[in-house]
């Protein structure tokens, strides 16, 4: 049996299973301060040994270097309570003989789906998540891959419209995609949250116009063979149709594209729990 | 004994050694049509068999997918004479038990930069050049990364300044970083070359200003550890440093950044020769 945790900033998924894709059990416990919330998550675990190993697909930013000091931690998070927190350890002391893998959510849902999902078929899947934040992971011949630290791409610059003066939400860049696109801005734009308009307001205009710039600077730094952008804000019916064609006006038919090249997660929202399944077989194998 | 070729659009460097770091011998091929220049490549590495390997570091667009039938073509290049031109084949065909390696110019210098160069220290090297064109290769682990075909770096997208009206050289996209900053947007927007002036004339502002953007976008989607600047436009004495303040003032402090993050080749104009060597040291290790 292997453990599954998907630690989010709003609540935390944990899985068991013998296999990614027949998660026998699973529980969501909602995010409140690390010690609480890490007691529950062992209590549901302890239920369940014995487990060869866990993975965890966390929130971030993350450290994932394994050299490092810090390895397991959640570092720099406006999370209250969260920042500078070791979450491998606890599970560490409580589960001594079971395998720990430890990476990002966006991460662990790029994994997912390229190995159970909407990138089965394909060599390379750059996952995207568009909500409360944007972030992505990106994996090439089933690794993920990650380089001094874990991707931020939701802080990919891209040229702010000349009719879009929302300050962005972004403390650090005026002009990135997560300052610009998150789901939040919708709200912030308008006073009120983009589960009462569709894709045909306005607002989306804009949002689809950064999402497209950011698609074309990923493309062509890093040739995925497909894109698959989920997270809370693409659940806006017609969202995803605008963010293809503002990626094909932008591209410009610079490069040949791949069939099906941008699409929703196949594995809808369990993509990053499946990718936190599939992190803790994979350390078991290495193992 | 290993070949290299540099394949450029102005020349063809040709090289013979035993090891990357000691080339005993060099040719320079200035590139004329394919037919010509191809008949003196092939007459200069005939004067140095037997050669276990030939490594091809190659100017592009070019057709990287060892599965594909155009495998070993430069494809789209607007370089007349050598669209869709098949550089592989004449050289299978004039040495028939030589193991051939075949990859971008960019990743050669890359692979150059990081087994031999600046990037010796670090785990991996993203390797960009200014020039005629701009582009980009990346080499993590001590392995070239492409994807669905090479990266295309050279066609991310910035945000043009607002005091820019220079139009892009690119055919295909208004604001990509080759369209603004290739070298010959200098002398497009001064009417004489960057060989007369040093980067306090105002038009490296904007150079600096995008390659800085630029480099924002790639590290947050890359995560190199070090990046790598070479090219005939780098060589402006100053712009380098223009460049890294740029980039510090659009990141922000978002990132931790490793130290020396960004340099010049520590290989020089050599950077591509010693990456083709490398590819063919490589495909004789893999065979």
């Amino acid at each position: 049996m292997i453990g599954a945790i998907e630690a989010g900033g709003t609540k935390f998924v944990c899985a068991v299973g013998e296999k990614a894709t027949d998660l026998r059990d699973r529980i969501v416990i909602p995010t409140r301060q690390p010690k609480e919330t890490m007691a529950e998550v062992i209590a549901y675990f302890k239920k369940h040994e014995p487990l060869e190993a866990i993975g965890i697909a966390s929130f971030g930013p993350i450290e994932v270097d394994k050299t490092s000091d810090y390895y397991g931690y959640i570092t720099t998070t406006p999370k209250a309570g969260w920042e500078n927190y070791d979450l491998l350890s606890p599970l560490k002391d409580a589960f001594p003989g079971t395998e720990l893998a430890f990476d990002t959510d966006v991460n662990g849902a790029a994994l997912g789906e390229y190995t159970h999902g909407a990138g089965q078929d394909v060599r390379s899947v750059l996952y995207l998540t568009v909500g409360t934040g944007v972030g992505g992971g990106f994996v090439s011949d089933g690794e993920i891959r990650n380089g001094y630290g874990h991707p931020e791409m939701g802080h990919i610059l891209v040229t702010r419209r000349s009719d879009d003066n929302y300050k962005s939400r972004c403390p650090y860049h005026s002009h990135c995609l997560e300052g610009l696109a998150a789901g939040p801005t919708v709200a912030g734009r308008l006073g009120k949250s983009s589960h009462e308009i569709d894709a045909s307001h306005p607002v989306f205009e804009a949002i689809a116009d950064y999402l497209g710039q950011a698609l074309v600077s990923y493309t062509v730094t890093l040739r995925p063979e497909r894109i698959v952008i989920g997270g809370g804000l693409m659940k806006v019916p017609g969202l995803l149709d605008k963010v293809c064609q503002a990626f094909e006006k932008d591209l410009n038919g610079y490069l040949p594209i791949p069939k099906d090249y941008i699409t929703s997660p196949a594995l809808g929202d369990d993509a990053g729990i499946t990718g936190a399944f599939l992190l803790g077989q994979e350390a078991l194998l290495k193992e």
